[in-house]
């Protein structure tokens, strides 16, 4: 058993919105930076994987945002994994500002191959594992499955350079930008508390055309992000 | 007189492109915020303009990169300041690996009133100023003064949410994505030096429409951005 392990974070100036505070993206980027870097550290990061063609895909993700920080605030990003099995891991996070909480996160990732992009069994990592999950449960519900939606408005626009990983797939956190951009922008100016769940199902490759649908219902907003009107990306639903 | 000063990056994942190195981009995001903090260190940062309604605006950049650092590589940003008159300052950059030369930059300021969003005599801040300077040249040509072209390809989008800075425009960042978002991938992939040069000519607002016009003309690739069809925005020529 492992204990919980922190990260700091200074909230630089490309990380915050229009009313200076870190955007919900950047929240969810110190969140996926320090799981790459934590599971680096105990010994199962994708440097490992890698080795055996092996990769970390993210499949759900739920985070609750109490607060956003500040530009040049100093936070510390609180990470632990407290459930491995065969086909899923969940890591969870902590954003804090010393002592008071700001948000809160459960992640859900499964490995592929990389060349046949199917799921692994991650039994081969049980021992490193074990090693490094903590007795400590997640701070918010897990992420919820999120379906289909009949969308009332949508968007389309082309994949471009600025949007691709090294995989050239689309960035995970450029899913989350098309979303809150989607969002009328007095939501997130009055933002005072919101939780995001999404699911990521499929990857969008560079030349492809995005589609982002959104459907209101009262404070609920729900998305569905396709390729080429055909392929479902990423389903998302923000509660404020 | 002063002396050049130096600040320590590490390249951070978010920062690389499918290529794994830093983008151009990412590049000059790290000029730019060396000059912020540098200019904060001297004594004439935002927080002390601010107090008279003051901002710094960009006007114009010239970056040649030679080779784009890796991911987590850990790289030096050189910055002086060596020329200053009434309407103008001139802010150098030099991005190292140790004692390889990576890119450099010359960028030119001016100083505006928030308010009327006029230029301001920048005497007032003769003295400070003064014991910033350094005696050393600008490491590459200034930023050139760039015409009107006439485009041979367009695309257009709406400013959103994840475009805008604190003013509520669009960010200077988010020109040069937009630049090298329409440039062949290719061309970005096998990369081995360019130059880019930008003049800033006025600022987009969230819900204008941008027009990104290109022409391409051998190596040389040059670039108009305007809002809502009128309104010139940004100028940019990049040689490979």
């Amino acid at each position: 058993m492992a204990e919980i392990t922190s990260y700091p974070h200074r909230v630089e100036p490309q990380e915050v919105d229009f009313t200076l505070r870190a955007s919900v993206a950047s929240i969810i980027n110190y969140m996926l930076n320090v799981a790459g870097t934590d599971a680096h550290n105990k010994g199962f990061g994708v440097d490992v994987l890698q080795g055996q063609s092996f990769t970390w895909v993210l499949s759900r993700l739920a985070v609750e945002v109490r607060e956003q920080p500040r530009q040049y605030e100093d936070v510390e990003v609180d990470t632990w994994v407290n459930e491995f099995n065969r086909l899923s891991s969940t890591r969870n996070f902590r954003v804090r500002r010393s002592d008071s909480l700001l948000a809160e996160g459960v992640s859900q990732w499964c490995m592929i191959n990389m060349e046949t992009r199917q799921a692994v069994d991650m039994s081969t990592l049980k021992d490193v594992y074990e090693r490094a999950m903590v007795a400590e449960p997640s701070p918010i519900a897990i992420p919820a499955r999120l379906r289909s939606i009949e969308p009332t408005t949508t968007t389309s626009r082309p994949v471009v350079y600025s949007d691709i990983d090294f995989n050239r797939h689309v960035n995970t956190l450029r899913y989350i930008d098309l979303i809150f951009d989607t969002l009328p922008i007095e939501l997130i100016e009055n933002n005072n508390g919101l939780r995001i769940d999404l699911n990521f199902i499929a990857e969008a490759r560079y030349g492809e055309v995005l589609t982002i649908g959104a459907v209101e219902e009262g404070n609920t907003w729900q998305f569905e992000i396709s390729a080429d009107g055909t392929k479902t990306l990423c389903r998302a639903k923000i509660t404020f």
